[in-house]
Formats: structure tokens, sequence, C-alpha cells
């Protein structure tokens, strides 16, 4: 049974990987490992995960013995633990944005300078339904970020169709995408009865969209860039993405149905619902529920996906990585 | 002073609107009435509005002696009441959908038969920030939809300048607009921790959107249709518009602010913000606090607006209107 | 591999022991049944809880021959399905309040006429911590109301101390508790941003605890009337129970922490904890976590019981006692 | 028109009170002060209180020329402005915790030093409900914890008719009486679907109120110590006390009816109702809404009091002793 290592555990999602590995039947949770919170009990922090394990500072020769990490930085400060592990043969599900984007310049541009260009080129991006091959025979995967996850999921059939014109996505995500610490954003008096938009045309996660997006498109070439818009409504956890886009070529409902159908038909944690999903639908599971609808009078479709931000959108999906990863069955502990 | 009938009271906007009367300095509440709640004290069913009169039952021959009356029925129900008011000389903000569409074969398609299309030309959309001289001189106000009082205060800037190609509105709004009906949509355990899209692209207020962006536009020429998407989240008031518009020309963000600031600089309700608004901010207030951002990357303008749904976006709106049609200042009781 | 029909699985109660009993790894859920939604998928209601079975309507002949069966009926209404399946040899766990008062007077007091008062003798209270040998050898158990379920883990320790005077009982509980239709007390609107106390003395669920608390008490003497008050709170599930005891001898924290802790340090469901308990903390599991404070200034404690009230306070208590009634680990399918 | 100081006025409390103070008709808000924002506006940090100042430092000798303050300090930082405001002719209503204990050793005891304890006997305790005339012709008023203020006026009657034995005071608040400070505390995903009780029987409004409710006491005597705990629930704004009181002789329905209604008669913000009030009944107004319920089963009453804790509970109450030290309608500015 592989014991896996998650570092930076706790971090909201840190702390609920580490769940779900200590859950998991074929993995063994070695140890959970905090920068700021060293020598706490994580279930003292997170009850409700019960995982009652005492959260030590990182030691790379102690924990690079296990046979597998879930990391949890920031983006910035991962890649340097991933590179210490990776070195020592662990393979690793990296949450961070720091192997997302296989373009440095465009890392350097978003994020900063990075510590391990060098490893760039081993990271597969671990969306499983875009990626499934490649991330079986990954030693480094790149958890992709939330927003990306959903867009790409509500997009990906679209684009593979050759259909994709223009693309606004328009997303509303619950606090916990905003993390742990306190702040006058994540006040609870500055959420309640509020819904307030961020990072307008600039949020981080765009570039990612961009980069799968363009890689999707039938004729591999460039697709113009995406408006996307992130907004923050006061749910914990949970993330709507409703993309609009300008069709290239007409498409009325029954094509779209079809194409969603066909797509996703044996993707185990997809699911093409036949109304507008709620995030609520989702909640706690790794399940991305899509629709989407032909607005024939305009030219556009429009398709949405729900996912818990948390989950599929990082936690429980670094698990579905990690299944394939190590041969196991996709679904393995996330049902 | 003169005496002011609120009909149909005891929904969430009539009663607001009770409310409103009730403290305006120089309007005096007459009745309420309720074809559900009759003999029912309003302050027993809302008693934060604090308005303590018995709802009766509607009396045309004694209620219709009113100077002025609000009428909260719903569509349908409402063209009825309005036409016997405004045969007696009484004018009329009616809030409901009856009169806002100008075109009775788009009012058919939308929301089937009217009971009194001969008014229609009599009426007047009711949002002063583009209809005010119209207002002034009206004996019947249509107010408009919550969704588009904020989607043209939002786009009306763009649409003069003759700059608006193709549309996109994603608006999120709080559950009040849903009204006081409870269904399952309406359940605490339905909303809570859920973000939901609903009447995708068929949405009843999309009509009404695109008859006044079309007389805005530059030219008065037809404008494409628009794509609007509601999307129900865990707020009692409040309502965000997000449009996104794909425009004619290069716009670089100076230029917008420009625009934006010129164009309501001398609106007391309308505030252009340096920053994305959150509906909070506008909370029980008849202000618009709107913010636009040039995407150069895409081309795009992306503009918020917020509201309270109920004030700006229904009740104290209505009375911005009453204000004009007698005469007073504008603002009179609204701050 | 015991076969379980959940009647009445369209209710927030029912739904959630279908879930529970689908997942369980030693039962079979053979049918959900439903008065109100028989023909619709229980997936469709309830999306999250990934019961993909159609709501039948309940047949007493084709659905009798079950091993066991959960009833989630209103009181009033089970009693008579209850004898049914009762008849049939199905060992059933009733989730309504029709067997749980074992004196029928108060019964027909509280709930009115009884429709099957023969069987109140055969049932026992489902309240595992209390019951436990009980629960292992019956054919009919009475799930616990949600509110005795946390006031008696909190006072049980206490009574048998023989350390309670007076007492009162103030709870705060989510939504969900109030069930599935839709009124104006779960109205979005009134929920949110409010807090509302409801059924002040006279809550259903007072004689439950009392007649509990009484069997509790070292002498099996009569103990004095509880003042029981339910608040209403914006959150979907969650329950939290604050007991106030006026104490009949003096009791430090030293001592009330070493009676909890002995109480309950072989419970699996029970957690004593150090500070006092959220409702997060027990979110979507079937623990209590208790917290006993010692208010020697005044002669009191003070202790609190944290649930959920549709899991440990009805649904999965329910799975707990049918792992009882079946011989299997008492925690099977509930960690 | 006298001139008024808000000094703190960058947190929830001194903010309203600014907004309160500029919104009154015979009031001028001078000026306000912050120690941490000083230089940014106060409509900045709330938009929707639409105060259009600067934050200033605050600068005794230049503030110092105002009529009145209003002090929005914490507690033990309040004391020396105070004293220097006073000193130099300015009334004052202090929204701390520092004047109103009347004994020393019980203010040290619970708060720690005393910055100014020579004014302590100068103070008013500013209840006007409690103590009018007092407040009329203070110099120095502390405005009562939201606490005390609820249960107060909720135990004030039983407490004048000599019918107070033991009582046990359960609190249920807002998040904004935790202050703006952004804390794992008040961090949304700890807030949002979580009910916790804090500081059980070790809240520092508990002497406040034993004093008070000492002094009502019908023979003057010592009264038994109060069990206080208030719990934290996810809304934004509200308090509701429930008090649970063992009468020292019966009292039923009827006569506890009498009792509170011939109590508030006459006042203007209290609302004896007829059914348990919610907090939103009551938000963001000066009302408290009181009801008692006669539990003659167990020989206590049961007194709801519900406020909105910013309002009632700390800064629109600061208005109405403003009101009665300057000599105006106590309502002026606050309907």
């Amino acid at each position: 049974m592989p014991d896996v290592l998650v570092a930076g555990a706790s971090g909201f999602a840190g702390a609920l990987a580490a769940r779900l590995v200590q859950q998991h039947p074929e993995f063994r949770l070695r140890a959970v490992t905090s920068r700021s919170d060293a020598g706490r009990r994580l279930s003292e922090l997170y009850p409700h995960h019960r995982v009652d394990l005492v959260l030590e500072p990182v030691d790379v020769e102690e924990h690079g013995t296990v046979d597998a990490a879930i990391v949890g930085y920031p983006h910035g400060a991962s890649a340097e633990l991933v590179a210490q592990l990776h070195e020592r043969g662990v393979r690793v599900v990296d949450l961070s944005a720091d192997f997302r984007l296989r373009d440095l310049p465009t890392y350097v541009a978003t994020y900063g300078e990075h510590a391990a260009p060098a490893l760039i080129a081993e990271a597969v991006y671990g969306l499983p339904e875009l990626h499934r091959e490649a991330i079986r025979g990954a030693s480094l995967v790149a958890g992709p970020g939330c927003f990306p996850t959903a867009a790409l999921l509500a997009l990906a059939p679209l684009a593979r169709a050759g259909l994709v014109g223009g693309v606004v996505v328009d997303a509303k995500t619950g606090v916990s995408g905003a993390g742990r610490e306190a702040t006058q954003t994540t006040h609870f008096v500055s959420v309640s009865e509020n819904v307030k938009p961020y990072k307008v045309g600039t949020h981080r996660h765009t570039p990612e969209m961009e980069q799968e997006l363009r890689a999707l498109s039938a004729d591999g070439g460039e697709r113009g860039p995406i408006t996307f818009v992130p907004h923050l409504v006061p749910i914990d956890q949970g993330e709507m993405v409703s993309a609009y886009v300008d069709l290239t070529a007409p498409a009325d409902q029954v094509t779209l149905d079809a194409l969603y159908r066909d797509a996703y038909r044996d993707e185990p944690f997809v699911e093409v619902v036949p109304t507008p999903p709620g995030v609520r639908d989702v909640r706690e599971t790794n399940v991305c529920r899509i629709h989407a609808v032909a607005d024939e009078r305009t030219g556009r479709a429009v398709v949405f996906a729900a996912i818990d931000n948390l989950w599929k959108g990082t936690s429980s999906q670094a698990i579905q990585s990690l299944n394939l990863m190590f041969g196991y069955d996709e679904t393995l502990g996330l049902t």
C-alpha cells in the first residue's frame, strides 16, 4: 500500500487531501506537514475531516521516502519542494500553479520567477478527462486550477468540434477558494449578502484556460483570448462556471445535447444533465455537472459547469490523478 | 399632499413601496390593498417596514379617488386595475411588466394576452436616467424590471457611443426577486450553499432590455439580440449584472472611464466607482453602482452594475418616478 | 445481505437514509417509496445523494418481503405502515414519533390518536448510547427526535450521577429540521439574517426528553419538567443544544470533565471535547460532540451537544440502530 | 446645531454612529477619526453608510471643541480619550465598557486597569428605558453592551415585580458583534453553517447585567448570579436573547402579558409582541421586540428580546442618549 505525504496540510486544500488519502482503501497517509501550524493536530484545525495526525515541519530527508505526495503550497513556494521530492523518486501531485503552464515566459509573466523551470517539461496537466493517458505515466502532475477545471470541461466538447469562437467565462465561487487566511475579503460581514467581482480580466487562471483550450481546438491552432471574470458569492464551497461561446457555426439544442452526451458518456465524474445544475448538486463530490444550451437567437452556446471548488476543483481531483498514476481504478476512494 | 394607494401591498415589492410612501415627506399613504391577505396588518407580515395599516380588498370606486397609485400586481393581472385607476385620473406607477413593452405582439409572445392594449401607448418606461422628461409628464409609468434596470444603466453609455456589438448579460440575484410565494425554489435548503442558473436565454426581461438598448443605440437602428442569463444566489436582496460587450471599436480604460463619468456625472442615483462594486454597497438604497473595465486583450468591455433588486430594481425607483411625476425633487424620500 | 426498504424517501430524512443504506457495505437498498413523488427518480430530487432509484408507491405485499425497513413518514401516518411491515416480520426503524413515547396517554395528548397502540410495548427507543442492548434484540426501533438525541446525550452523565435539578434546554437548529415542505417559515427570505424561537415550551419533543431523563436518573424517580425552546437559525443542517442544569450538588470542572470522559470513553460516536463544539465540526457525520462547563458561580452546569440533525439526529442514527439489530459492527457504513 | 465628533469611526459601531449623526436633523457631524485608517474616506470602508468624510487622526485640541462626541474605541483604550474630551466640556457617549461598571474592583477584575477611575462616578448607564432622567442630565453616558441591552429590557419588568429568581441568559448574535478585525472566528468559512458558543459563563457583559439587575430588583437587594452564554450564528447583524427565569412566585400568561404591556406602554423603542420575535423584525432599527412566555409547567418565565446588535445594541442607542442629553425628542433621527 503506497505511502502518501500531504505537505501544506493546514490549508483548506491540503487538509481535504489528507482526509481523502486517509479514507482511501489503497493509500496510507504517512504524514501531514505544515509551515504555519506544525505541532498542532490536523483534527483540531478541521474537526470534520477527522484526521488525527500531528502536523509536522516538512523534512525532505524523512518525508522524501514516501511513494507519493500531494503538495498544497502556494504558487512560487511549491516548486522547490516539488523538485526535492521528485528528485527522490516521489510521485507528486502539485496543487499549486507552478507546473500548470507549459510556457515558462507565460509563467513568469503571470506568477513571477520559477524555482524549478527544468521540471516543467516533466509535468502533466492533471485534468484526467483531457489527459488521462499522460497522467497514468506521469511522475509529476500539475493539479489544474478550480476555474480551469470547470471551464475546460464546459468548453472541451465545443472546442474539439471546432465550434469555439469568442469565449466569456463568468464564474461564481465560494469563499473557501480564497483560502484559510483571515482577511477583510473573507470576513463574514464582507461576504454575507454580497456578490462581488474580482480580478476582472486579470485572474491568473486565464492563461491556463487559454493554453488548454488551444490544445483542444480541432485544428490545433490559435484561439482568441478568453474574458474570464470570477465573482465571490456567500457560499462556503462550490463553483459555477457559466461559459458564453460565440459559435463558429450554427448548432441547435439537439446537436449540443448529442455533442455533450457523447463526449462524456464514459466519464465517471462528468454528468451531463438535462437542466442547469446547481452547485449544491455536486457539493463534496468529485463530480462536474454540465448543461449546454443553444441560444439560437444569438448564435451562442451557454454552457454551465458546476463543481465543488475544493473537491473536483482541487483535492479530490488530485486523488483521481493519483489513482491513475498508481494504476488503480480512477474512482477508488472517491465515491 | 398627494394621497397614494399601494395596491398589491402584501408582496415584497408592494410592501416596500408602502413603507417608502409612508416615510416620504410629501406623499400620504392612503391605503394598502391585497388580494390574498386582506384583513391582516401589513406590519404583521413585514414587521421591519413598520407600516401599521390593515390590508384592504381593492375597491376601485373608493381607492380610485387617490392622486397616485403604485400597483404591485403580477403581470397579466395588473393591466386591468391599472386601466381602471388611470381612467379615474389616478397617476399610476405599475411595477409589473404589463406596460413595459411598446410592441403588443412582443408582449403577447412574451407574457400572453394583454388586458388593456390601448393604454400601452400612454405608458412611459420608468427608468428616470433614460426617460426623465417623459416621466415628468406621464400619467402612467411602467416600472422597469430589476434586471433591465441594472443592465441598461450598465450599457447605456456604450450604446449611446455606438460601441455595442454582441452583448452577454450574466446576472446574479437574491431570492427576494423570486417573490414571497413559498416554493421549492425559495426553500432555504434549496438556496443555501447553492448557485443556480435559471430561464437560460428565455427570461422575460430580455425583450425589455433589447427594446431599450435599440432605442439607445447611436443610429437608432437594430442591435443584435442579447444573451441574458440570471443566476439565483443565497442572498436576500441585491443584484449584480455583469455585462460583456463586444466593442465595435477599440476602447481603452481611459476612454471608458471618461465615457461613464460623463454619462452619469449629474445622476443622483448612479455612482461610477473605481473598482468593481459589491451588492452590499447599495443594499437598501436607490443607488446603482457601476464600474466598466476595458478588456483590451479581447476587445470587450465588461461592465458591472450593482443594485438592490427591491429598491432601485423596483420599489424605490417607483418613488423616484413618482417624485418626477409630481414635480418634486427626484431624490425626495430616497436619501 | 439484508434487503432494506426506505419508505417515505422523498423527505429529507428518508432520502438521506436511502443514501446511507445504498452506501452501506452490508445492506442492499431494495426499494424507495414515496406518497407524494412516486414515479420520479430520487436522484432528481436529491442529486447529491446519488441514489438513482425510481420512487414507488408503497405496496405492503411486495415491499413487506424485505428484511428491514426505515420508515420516514410523519407521525400519525407512520404507525399503520410500521404495523403492517412489522406483522410481516420486517425489522423496522421508524423515524417518526409514533413509537417513542411509552405512555399512550402522553402520546395521545401530544400527537393525537395512535394507529397501532398495541405495538408501543414492542418498540425500543433508538438511542444506542442509552439502549444498546435492547436495540440489538429489537424488532421495532423508534428513532429519537433530533432534539432529544442531543439533549439526552448532553444530560445523561449528570442524570446518572443524580446531579440533575432544574433543566433548561435551549436549542438552535437548521432549516432542514422543518422538512422539505415549502412554507413561509422555510422561505429563504424568512430565514436569512434571522434567529427565531418557536413552539416555546410546547414543542412535542419535550415529553420524549422527560421520559428518557426520568429513566436515567439515579433513583429512577421523578424529575422536574424541562423547559425546552428551539430556535431556527440560518443554517441548512446542524443542531446545537445548550443545556442549563441546576446541579443538586456542587461540581467543579475537574469533576465534570471526569464524568463526561468516563461516560463516553467507549462510545464510537460521542466525542467529549475540551472546548465548546460548533455544529460544523459534526456536519454530515453520526457524531455528537459534547462539552460540559461547571459554572460554579451559579451552581449550574452548562452542557453543549452538537449534532447534524439529519444524520445523528435522524437518519445515520437509524443506520446505527440497524447495524445493532443485524449484529454488525455499530459503525459500519457510518465512518 | 450641536457639532458631534465620532472617534474610532472605522469600526462597525463608530461607522454606523457617524452615519446616524450625519442623517440626524439636529446634529452636525463635525469629524470622524480613526487610529488605524486615518487618511481614508469612511465611504470607502463602508459604502452603504454614505458618509463621505476623510478619517482623521484624533487631535484633542482641535476635536475637543465639539459639543458632543461618540467614542467607539475598545475598552481600555477609551477611558483616556473620554476623559480628555470630558475635561474640555464635551458631552460624551462612550460605546466601550470603560464606564459601565460602577464598582472599580469589578471593572479591574473584568477588564484590567482603568485609565480614568475618577470619572466613573460621573457616568450614567445609557439604557434610556431604565435611566432616562439621569441621562438627560449626564455629561458622560456609558453605552451599554449589546447583550445587557437586550437582557435587561427582557428582565426589567420581572425584576421590578420581584419575580426574578435564578436567571439563565442564552444569546445568539451576528458576526458584526465580533468587530471588523479579520480573524479565524470571523472568516466566512468558520461561521457559515455553524453555531458556536463562546466565553461560556465568562463573558464580560455578565457583571454589567448583574449590576443593573440588582438595581432593578424590588427590594434593592442582592440577586443571584446570572449564567450568560453567547452563541455565534451566521448572520451579519442581529441578536436574540432568550432569558430563562425561575420565578419567585407563580405567574400565568395573563399576568406576564399585563406586566410587560404596562412596563413598556410608553416606550417608543420597545415593542411587546404577541408571538416570539425574530431578529429580522428589528434589523437596522433602534427597536427592541420582546415576548414573554409563562412556562407554568416548570414555574419559569421565558423572555425573548430581539435587537440589532449594532443599532439598539450600540450605535443608535447612543443617538437615543444623545437626544436626551441635548433635550431633543428621544426618537429624533431614529425613525
